[in-house]
């Protein structure tokens, strides 16, 4: 199930913030923007410019008077603040938020309290859960965009669980080609009187085994490096020439 | 493990960026700070208003004339970035990206570009993997301090849950002895014309950096790949004398 949970900002104070909000929601495909009795009304003409593009948000964002009405149709509600003396009620981090979204049914919402002062215990009572990031105890200073881009990706992070992650880009080689490796620097060094004295020929050889055993190069890389032995332990070629 | 990375801006456009990355940085306990020429100079008396009182961060920044600079202290580097079609290397969310951070020994840097223009191929390059976001193909629009803040507090949260994992049997050397080898290596496959044709160069510079950098040698290991390579570069050694 891939839940995209409602943004809704209660009573945001500055029209840029409800656009850096809205960029950061698009950024990890969140397009449902609720917004609670905005301070300078609605619309702003500062969010445009901060929402860098994602104007579409902006648009499609619909106005409430309370935080009640706002998530009056969803089943789930977060409500992003720090925890609470005055209630007693669940607390959890981004990622047993982002968890719980992607196993509910029904509609979503995540509220964020005005910039200054945050949500209202009322509010705050509207929730199922508080969700808090967990930032540094000597300098909390996040601010509204930034707690909504952490619970955005957070979001989106889990519902991108399901999908293939990003893989290294290239096979390592069969265990042959590191082989053929080997033998060639083995006989290349050897040519060179590299293995000196012969007692210790045998360590020296599993040391460079596991050097060039460690970096797990992908074909195309074992070929480059085998040009690059060929190179060092030949003749210098001529430049200038075909 | 709670391994820290240091965060490296090049060539940071605005002094509010710098500010607000320093932010994003401390909230996830986050300190140190590397500015890589930074366009206005530094100090940036833009710097400390958009810092929002991270002026810890700012006041110990070290400033460096080059990415290669930066990180030449550093075991695990990092380039933040998309996917580069130029370069072979391995690509990581920020997940996996935390989790390489929290199981390595030494210095660990995670590189961020410009603004607009974002890391110079060469510099991706200095990188063991690049990490990308997973963000909305349809609308990417991550600035640079929410970039900052996402990987920072993927670092926090894993640094929250890690336990003691099974460790790196040798730590990896830093930087500085990778840019000595893969020096050594260009200056002798120079000698032999390995590069040819001249407009060929650079792109098998940056192939070979990234063939190098990938096995992570430990500072032991580099040594003897040092020594590897002077031995297949120079003259066969009489074994029958001394």
């Amino acid at each position: 199930m891939n839940s995209k949970p409602i943004i809704v900002l209660v009573r945001p104070q500055l029209g840029q913030n409800i656009g850096k909000a809205a960029r950061a929601m698009l950024n990890f495909g969140l397009t449902e923007l609720r917004l609670v009795a905005p301070r300078d009304g609605w619309p702003n003409p500062e969010a445009g410019p901060a929402a860098s593009g994602a104007d579409e948000v902006l648009e499609q964002a619909s106005l409430f008077d309370t935080a009640q009405q706002a998530v009056a149709d969803c089943s789930l509600v977060f409500a992003s603040t720090v925890r609470r003396r005055d209630l007693v009620m669940p607390v959890v981090g981004p990622e047993e938020m982002a968890k719980r979204i992607a196993d509910a049914p029904g509609r979503i919402a995540i509220l964020f309290g005005p910039e200054r002062s945050g949500l209202e215990t009322e509010e705050v009572a509207l929730a199922n859960a508080i969700v808090t990031v967990p930032i540094n105890p000597q300098f909390g200073s996040l601010n509204l965009a930034q707690a909504v881009i952490l619970l955005a990706y957070e979001c989106s992070r889990n519902a991108a669980l399901s999908q293939p992650t990003v893989k290294e880009t290239e096979a390592r080689a069969p265990h042959g080609e590191l082989e053929g490796l080997i033998d060639q620097l083995n006989s290349e060094l050897d040519a060179k009187g590299y293995f000196h004295p012969p007692s210790r020929t045998q360590a020296t050889k599993n040391t460079l085994r596991t050097i060039f055993t460690k970096p797990g190069w992908s074909s195309r890389e074992m070929k480059a490096v085998r040009g690059i032995i060929r190179a060092l332990a030949g003749p210098a070629r001529n430049r200038g020439k075909t």
